[in-house]
C-alpha cells in the first residue's frame, strides 16, 4: 500500500453562500464526522431510489409525530420514497390523534411536571398534549375495535382498516395512516399493544371478550413474504428499537425458510444510540453483516443525530434531487 | 429560604480501604453525579423490599443475557427481589440457548465481521455466538410451538410453558425461564415476535397453519390486573424500550378502567439513553409524573450507566443488605 | 394556572416543499426536540446580531477544521457574526496547515490504524492527514517563534503575529487566522501548548532557551477587559472544553474586579456532551445561572448535535437572514 | 481460520454471592460490554504496576473533586499507583478549597438555579458550594501569588509551591496537592488559567503587574523530559480534555526531538465521550496508534462510564490486588 492510497480525496471546506438544501448536502459530502455521514445518507437513499426492483423498508421510532415529523413521513409515503413502514404504536397513535383534529403543543422541557399533571397536560420532552384528548382518541380506537370481526388480524391489516376508518371519520389528509391506506403502503406495528393503541385494544377486550386478536406471528410472516418477493431490499431506520430488529430479522427468517436473500442491500440509520452498550438499536451495520442481516457488499450509513434534525434536512434534499423521478 | 437550606449535607470523599461492596455503595451515597445515583438506586430498591404489599416489576432490555447477566436476573427471581419480569424476546431466547447447554463467547468488538460471517459467527458487540447453534434453538422452539393447543396464548402463558419444556429437556437450573416457571414469577414479552423466539413461531406457523396465537392484548390485560391487585407498585428498568413503556402504561390502563392507582410508587432506571431526544427510553420519571404513570410522591432514581456495570454491583450490594430479609 | 396556559402554541408539522435553508429553519421552530432547538439557536443568534453594543464571543472546540468547517468560521469572522474567538490550539494549527497549502483527506473511521501508522497517515475519526506534512508545519511554527522578542506574549498577540506571518508566507485567504488578523478579531487560545502549536513552541524552546513566553494570565486579563468594556455580551459555544469555561469565567473575574456585568446576556451551545456527568462542557446554562456566569434573564439555547451538522445549516440560515445587516 | 478460533473462551455469567470487590471484578472479566471493559481496565492497571521502569501518567478531568473522588486520587498518589498527574485547574482548586476546611454539599440537579443564585449557592450538577467561600479561596491564591518571585514558573512548580503553602496553612492531609508535594509527585495543569486558580492569578496580576508568569512551554518541556527518561510509559485518563491530549502528545514531542519512545505502552481511559464526534476526548486508542502516540503493541482499554462510578470500584479492586506490592 502507498501513502497516496489514503490521500486521493481531499476534504473541501464548506463555504457559506447562496445555495439550496440539496447543494449544501452535496458540499457536506467532502467534510468529516456526522456532517459528512448525513450527506452520505442522502446519496445512499437517492441511489436506492434509482435501483430497479428494490423494496425500501423504513423503521420508525422515537416520538417523531409529537415532534412534528408527521408530514415528512407522509411525504415519503406519497412520493414512494419508502415502500413499507414498520413503526412503534405511539407514532401511529399520535398520527390518528392529529388526523382527528387534535393537537400537540410547543412546550418546555423544564416545565414542572406536577403542575402539568394537575392541569391535565402530558409532556413529551418539550412537547405538550392534553390528557383528556388522548383518552378520547383511546376510546375512539376502542369503539373501532368493537366493529372488527372476531378473528386474528395482523397489525398491518388492523392499521389498514384503522386508516380507512379515520378517513371515513373525515380525518385530514395529512395523516400517515390515511395516506398509507390510500397508497396501499403496508404499515406494521410489531409491538402494537405497547402504546395507546394497545390501551384502546385492552379497553375493547374488557368490554367485549370476543376474539378480536392482533396476531404478531402473521406480521412476521407477511413482512418476510414482502422481502422474499423483492429482488433487492434497502432499510432506513429512524431510531432503532423493535422496528429496526423486526426489519433486520426478515433476512434471517427468509434464510431459514430456504430463501437466501443475502442480506439487505442498502442500510441507513439515523440514531442517537451508540454501539458500545451492545444493544440492537445502536449496533453498527457491520455487526449485522456477521449475522447475515446485511449483505457483505451493502452500502451502509449510520448517522448519529437527532432524527428531528435529520428528517427535515434529508427529506428536503431528496425532494430536490428526486423531483423528476418516477419509481417503479 | 436561607443559604443553609442548601448546605445541610456535606459531601464525604470516598476513602480507599478494606470494605465490602455494600459498604462502598454506602460511601458513594455522599458523593456526586452517577456514582451517587447508583448508590441511591440501591437504597431505593432496598426500601421497596421492605414495603408491605408492594409488587416489583422489572423491565429488561439490552443484550443482558449474552453479556453474562443471566445469573443475576436469576438471583433476583429466586430471592424475590422482583415479582414480575417484562423482557425483550432476545434475552429469553438467549437464556433458553444457554439453558440447553450452548454458550456465548468472549469476543472482540473490533473483529472483522465479514470474516465472522464466513465462519458462521454472530457478533453482539464484543460477544460471539455460533449461528448454527442459534438455528438449533430456533428449531427447538418451533417444535415446541407445534405441541401447543390451537388457541391464543398470552406471552406470559407461552413463556411459562416454554420454561416447563426447557426444564423437562433437562435445561440447567441457572435458567431465568426455568426458575421463573418454578417460582411462579410471571414473564411478559410484549414484542415476542421481534426476536428469535418470533422466528421459531414463524417457522412453526408456516409448517402448520393452525391457530397457535400470541395474544398481546391478553398481555396488557393480565399485567394490568396484577397492578390493579397490588396495593403499591415499584418499577425497575434495565434499559428502556418496549418493556419500560409496557410497565409504565399499566397505570394509564387501570386508571381508564376506573382503578386509580395514582402512579407507581418507586421507580429506578439504569440506562444509557438520555432525555433530550424525546424518546420513551430516556425520558425522566418526572416526565412520567405529568402522565400519571409515576406517583407525584414516588421515590425516583435514574442512573446513567451501562447495566453490565450496574447489575453486578447493585445485585451484590443488595445481597449483602438483604441477607436476612424474607419478603411477604 | 389554566390548562390553556400550556396550549397556546400548537406544533406545526413540517411539510416538504421547495424552500430555502432559512425557511426550513423557520418551519422547524414549531416542532420539537433538538430540531426545534436548532431553529431556536438561529433565532437567538440573529437577535444577538440586532442588539446594539453587544460583543459576541465564540468558543471553538472539537476537530472542526480537519472536518471542513474552516470557511464557515471564516465567514463568521468576515461578516462579523462573532467578535472574538476562543479556540483550541488544534483548530488553529490545522487552519495554518491548510493555509500553507496542505490538506486533510476524506478517510474512513474503519481504517486499520497500524496500516495507517506504517504509511505515515494520521487519522482524526474519518479524516486523514500526512504526518510528515504536520511536522513541516510544526517546524514552520518553531521557526516563526525564533523571530519573536524575548518577552511574554498573550496567546492573542501570538496568534495575531502568526496570522501576519502566514499572510506574508502567501497563506491563502481562506484562513481563519489570516482573516482574523486582517479584520482585527482577537483569537485567544488559553491552552495553546496543548496542540501542535505547543509542539512548535517546545521545539523552539529547546533550540533557544530565551524567554519567548506565552503568558496565560495576560489572556485572562485581556479577555476580561473586552467583557468589561462591553455593554452586553453573548456567547456561542461549538463544543465545550477549555474555551467554554474560559469565556464563562470572564463574568466571575470581572465581578471580583468590581465590575458587575450580571452574566452573559445570550448563550448558545452546540454540543455532543450531556449534563448528567457533571462536567463543564455538558452543563446547562441554567447551572451557569447559579454561578452568575449567565444572566438570570438571558436567552439560552443548548442544542445537542454534532457541530459538523449544525454549523453548515446554521451559518447558511444566518447568511440568508442577515444579508442586509450591517452590525455596529 | 476456523470457527473455533472465535470460540475459545465462553462467557461465564456472574453469579451473586458473598465476595469482595476484587473478586467481583474478576468475575466480570468473563462477561461482555462495558462491565467486561471495566474489569479489563483493572487488570491492565495492575499489570502496569508490576512492570519495571514504567512511568504512569494520569490525566484528570471532570469535576471529580466536587463529586467526592478526592481521597481516591490521594490514595493513588500515596500508594504510587500513578507517578505523574496532569489535571484541570478546577480539580486542584476544589482540592485546595476542601484542604482549607471548606466543603461541597450534596445537592440536587433539579434545583432552581435562580433561587440558588439569590442564595449565593453554586451548582455543579447535583453538588452545591458556597460562592462566598470560593471567593475566599480565590483571594487566598491571589495572596500566595504575590509572594512568588518575578519569574516564569511551570505549572508544576507553581502547584508544588502551592501545595507547600497549603500544608503550612494547616491544610488537611487528605489533600491531593499537599500529598503530591510531600510525595514529590509532579502535577501539571496545562490550562491553569482556565479555572478559579487562573482567577486568583488574574487578580494578583491586576494588583501587581510584575512578572509572575505561568510558562506553559516549560510544562511541555518538563513532562516530555519525564517521558524521555522513562523506559516505558502507561497512561490513565479520567475523562479526556486537555490533560489527555497533553499526555498523548509527549510521544510526538519526544519523537520530533529524536527520542523515539514508540508510543505509550499501556493506555486506559474512563470516559463518557464517544469516538464518532471526532474530538480528542472520545477518540479511540486505535486512532492514537496512527499518530504514533500509542504503541502498536500497547494494551489498550477504553471504558465508557461515569468516572464517579469507575473510580470507587477500580481503586478498591486495585487496593485488594496490590496490598503487598512495592513499586520501584
Ligand atoms: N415516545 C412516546 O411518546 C411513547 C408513548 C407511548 C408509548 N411509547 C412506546 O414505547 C416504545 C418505545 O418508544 P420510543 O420509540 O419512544 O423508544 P426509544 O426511546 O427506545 O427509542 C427507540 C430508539 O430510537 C432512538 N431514538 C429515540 N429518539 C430519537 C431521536 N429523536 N432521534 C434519533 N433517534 C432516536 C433511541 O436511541 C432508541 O435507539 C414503543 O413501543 C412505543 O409505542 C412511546
Ligand atoms: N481534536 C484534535 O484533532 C486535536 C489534536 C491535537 C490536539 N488537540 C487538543 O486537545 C484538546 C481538546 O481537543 P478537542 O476540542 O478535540 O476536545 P474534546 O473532544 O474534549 O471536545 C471538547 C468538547 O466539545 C465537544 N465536541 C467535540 N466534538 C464535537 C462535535 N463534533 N460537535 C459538537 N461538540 C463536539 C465535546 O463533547 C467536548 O465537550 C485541545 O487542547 C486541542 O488543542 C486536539
Amino acid at each position: 500500500m502507498h501513502q497516496n492510497t489514503f490521500t486521493q480525496n481531499p476534504t473541501k471546506p464548506v463555504d457559506v453562500k447562496d445555495r439550496s438544501i440539496g447543494e449544501l448536502i452535496d458540499a457536506m459530502t467532502h467534510t468529516g464526522f456526522q456532517g459528512r455521514k448525513l450527506a452520505e445518507s442522502v446519496h445512499a437513499w437517492n441511489n436506492m431510489l434509482h435501483e430497479k426492483n428494490l423494496t425500501i423498508f423504513m423503521g420508525l421510532t422515537g416520538a417523531m409525530v409529537p415532534a412534528g415529523m408527521r408530514k415528512i413521513i407522509l411525504y415519503l409515503i406519497e412520493n414512494r420514497l419508502i415502500d413499507c413502514l414498520v413503526s412503534t404504536g405511539a407514532n401511529i397513535f399520535h398520527d390518528c390523534h392529529e388526523a382527528l383534529g387534535m393537537k400537540h403543543y410547543v412546550g418546555s422541557h423544564k416545565a414542572d411536571d406536577r403542575v402539568l399533571f394537575e392541569n391535565g397536560i402530558d409532556r413529551i420532552y418539550d412537547v405538550f398534549a392534553i390528557e383528556k384528548e388522548f383518552r378520547d382518541t383511546d376510546n375512539l380506537i376502542a369503539d373501532f375495535v368493537q366493529k372488527l370481526d372476531d378473528r386474528p388480524y395482523s397489525s398491518r391489516e388492523f392499521i389498514y382498516l384503522l386508516g380507512k376508518e379515520i378517513e371515513q371519520l373525515g380525518g385530514n389528509e395529512d395523516s400517515i395512516i390515511v395516506s398509507a391506506y390510500r397508497n396501499n403502503i403496508p404499515i406494521f406495528i410489531p409491538a402494537l399493544c405497547d402504546s395507546s393503541i394497545g390501551i384502546g385494544l385492552a379497553i375493547a377486550r374488557r368490554e367485549n371478550c370476543n376474539l378480536k386478536i392482533i396476531d404478531q406471528i402473521k406480521d412476521v410472516d407477511e413482512i418476510t413474504q414482502i422481502v422474499e418477493k423483492s429482488e433487492k431490499t434497502g432499510v432506513i431506520y429512524i431510531g432503532g428499537g423493535v422496528p429496526k430488529n423486526f426489519i433486520q430479522q426478515t433476512e434471517i427468517v427468509s434464510s431459514i425458510m430456504g430463501i437466501e436473500g443475502g442480506g439487505h442491500d442498502y442500510a441507513i440509520q439515523y440514531t442517537t444510540d451508540v454501539p458500545h452498550w451492545g444493544g440492537l438499536s445502536g449496533c453498527t451495520f457491520d455487526e449485522a453483516v456477521s449475522w447475515g442481516k446485511i449483505s457483505t457488499s451493502a452500502k451502509k450509513v449510520q448517522v448519529f443525530v437527532d432524527a428531528t434534525i435529520a428528517l427535515p434536512i434529508v427529506s428536503h434534499a431528496l425532494f430536490e434531487k428526486t423531483k423528476y423521478l418516477k419509481r417503479t
